[in-house]
């Protein structure tokens, strides 16, 4: 639609980390700026990526029990100011309406920067007996949050999330089902977007605003950095205390029920794009790409009608095989070509021409590693699959490799400080104060990930101040 | 979750019929009232029709080749102002933020009340030649236009929608597109809704602010009321000026190209409701019901477990044949149980006691005549298949026999005002003027529909002025 992709230059990834990630959205036409300051406009092929998103995790969802609803994107001021952490967390980044109809409101609006407050309110109505437990609902909605320095998918003003929301009797049954939601976020990770994460809880200096403990998962970016792709928060009583959402039990005593939230945002789009790129373009692993195959036929003018047939043959006996498949006609060099579908990450490219047509085979060429080899006719399908199903498994490998190998653990301050430098996710004991993990990040630009779920009690001696610790933490810069 | 619904009461349409629409909304649990004035939250059972309506028509979109996308909710007050007559038809409602993270924003940014400024704005960088013309853009949202009489789906300050926005190089090419728009919302009410529609071109003082024609899909409700139920636009080129949209032609020339604009919204579900429904609650056609088929197993202690097992076994049947089917296994009474679904709307009941399985039948209850008929369980999918294709197409036959019955062709202003005061869709020349138009809405409460496209031209004289008339228009009472 603009300038045609194949003119755009991408910064490699050496030069400017930050510079190549914006140019991959431009010559991948995922995302445009918006008229309106941090704000961006998701392009349909960058949309295409979220709407596999919501496909995959409807069907999740659904499978836990949770329905989708609707909530209004308004929020009057005070039902934010209701639970105290929550407002002091929320307050400083709302954008607030005051005036509607030409005339100023009685009160000022809140535009949701997440929804607990307003769906509380009203699950404070739903809710009057334990039969009515649990409640399990889940919203897709756009959010806003004010932000002064933004870059398109992984910080935005405005951006696009589902927020799921459950009430249960128990504490435990709350903090089961936030554990539970994580996990449907780390299979996601792991079988679609080929990223994989670290689960941890996190410090209650990081933890959300109102919550009893927030659990998250953590991916590592080609940079080193971590990207916090998606959280669930057990969150007590502390609502249902601050709304007044209250139940009758089994013994017919009135008691507060306990809580969950759980969020995945357009962030995750940005955490896709910085996992697998490269120099040359987006790489896409095949469960998340609205374009699994292009099919490039090389034609001349002579034999274009037949090429272009025989290639439509290919695409429809793929398409018939639920494998995603685009046919490149246009007028241009091959080369051209190919140069376009590298940029937008396509997995798998198939190249058909007289000579492949005579030998009753194509060739077929990987995004990922470049590797091309030849395919039979009857092999077709078969061929396509499994490489498709190898590429997803190889950035998966190729992903998890590189954290493995950038993950140091340290007993010291200044090798701390080295290997956090160097782009490192570094596991460290640490004494556990918010002054500590306060001063580390000063003078590092560290913090604590997460605790991760996976380490063992290991006691040890704090990095910084020498006191006694039961746990090596994780830390990293983070975007 | 709140009063169980069996308890709850519908007003009888005769009795109230406004009254009755909000029972249906409560018992059913489609929607429920927000702490925000003029908003509403869609209950899981309501927001499952919409999910219905966004995968039938993403499918259908996409067989036009329109890509969905995402522009941000937040416009700068500038770009509204751009079009003038669209500006003055949206300024009155729009909600205004003026201020974010606790600052005053230097220009304020108004809640989207739809989206063809801030598109458009971007679309002027994105079109250069004419070929990235048609560019064929849809999207999914929440837009909000700020009412003081509200109604739950029919009107409320914030809604949900899909807004089509397309760019063609001829105005020929656009109002073809517009049109064809329309025809797939048409067929969408025809065919899943079961809602026959009249297809027109509204008068100038109906159409969109903006629009050089509105095409419109009006619905008669069972009072005889209409309801704008969708519409596209045949924006001609006033946006594309007042944006400085162009793009070089064929022949290397500057142009400016045309445009269209569709939108079909959450109204659509109060068109459904009102559509069907009866005194005994909700009525769904089968295309629209998330649960199209519910199993109310009868047995007592004793026989419980054999007869649900039973009925599991007959769920998993129509489910392996795609049927939507839920099994009522709460401990009520049968009568309570088939009181709640009748009240949800579901299309067909099966009721399977100890003597239904001794006999190797069951009993099937459509929702919409009451009608009962015994079905053997070796044709259970097939009677079941059948059964709701006939529910559909009773369905609508039924609203087409109804709009046919009450509407009038009418000669006079007597009659007119006679057959609009019964409650019925009114055919009647007008002489074409907007201050005509006007009186006739002031003194009966009547407004031109819209002029079908199936009338033929038919001269005659104006029932209000007496002047000349090519053609009768549509008049009703509308919501």
């Amino acid at each position: 639609m603009d300038t045609p992709s194949y003119e755009k230059k991408i910064t490699p990834r050496a030069t400017d980390y930050s510079e190549w990630y914006l140019d991959i959205i431009n010559v991948a036409e995922l995302a445009d700026y918006a008229p309106v300051k941090g704000c961006m406009i998701i392009k349909p092929y960058g949309y295409a990526l979220w709407e596999r998103v919501q496909e995959v995790l409807n069907i999740e969802f659904k499978k836990k029990g949770v329905q989708n609803a609707y909530f209004p994107l308004l929020i009057p001021e005070k039902l934010l100011k209701r639970e105290k952490d929550h407002v002091e967390g929320f307050a400083p980044e709302v954008f607030m309406v005051t005036h509607a109809g030409g005339e100023k409101l009685e009160e000022p609006l809140v535009v949701r920067p997440t929804s607990e407050t307003i769906m509380y309110e009203v699950f404070s109505t739903w809710i009057h007996s334990y039969r009515d437990l649990p409640l399990l609902i889940n919203q897709w909605a756009n959010v806003l949050r004010y932000e002064k320095k933004t870059k398109p998918f992984l910080r935005t003003s405005e951006f696009l999330w589902q927020e799921g929301h459950t009430v249960h009797k128990s504490i435990e049954e709350a903090d089961d089902f936030a554990r539970q939601m994580l996990a449907v976020y780390e299979k996601f990770f792991r079988e679609y977007m080929a990223i994989p994460v670290v689960m941890g809880t996190k410090s209650e200096s990081e933890k959300f605003a109102g919550a009893h403990s927030t659990y998250t998962c953590e991916a590592m970016m080609q940079d080193g950095k971590a990207l916090q792709i998606s959280t669930s928060h057990n969150l007590g009583d502390n609502f249902a205390r601050a709304f007044n959402i209250s139940f009758t039990d089994e013994n017919n005593q009135p008691a507060f029920p306990f809580q969950t939230s759980w969020g995945l945002s357009t962030r995750s789009i940005g955490g896709l794009i910085m996992s697998h790129s490269d120099d040359k373009g987006l790489v896409l692993p095949p469960q998340m790409a609205s374009i699994q195959v292009v099919i490039v036929p090389i034609f001349n003018t002579e034999n274009k009608e037949e090429i272009l047939n025989f290639a439509e043959g290919l695409k429809n006996t793929l398409i018939e095989n639920d494998i995603k498949v685009s046919v490149d006609s246009r007028d241009l060099r091959p080369g051209d070509k190919y140069f376009t579908w590298e940029k937008k990450g396509v997995p798998l490219r198939i190249e058909v021409g007289p000579k492949d047509i005579a030998n009753n085979q194509v060739v077929c060429a990987r995004r990922d590693t470049g590797e091309k080899s030849f395919v039979k006719i009857e092999e077709l399908t078969s061929s396509v699959k499994s490489l498709l199903e190898n590429i997803q498994k190889d950035l998966y490998d190729r992903a998890l490799e590189r954290r493995i190998q950038k993950t140091k653990s340290v007993d010291s301050y200044d090798e701390f400080k080295f290997a956090i430098e160097e782009g490192n996710f570094v596991l460290a004991h640490i004494d556990g104060t918010a002054e500590t993990e306060k001063l580390i990040k000063e003078e590092t630009g560290a913090t604590i990930r997460c605790i991760p779920f996976d380490t063992e009690e290991d006691t040890g001696i704090c990095i910084k101040t020498g006191k006694a610790s039961s746990r090596r933490v994780l830390f990293a810069k983070a975007y």
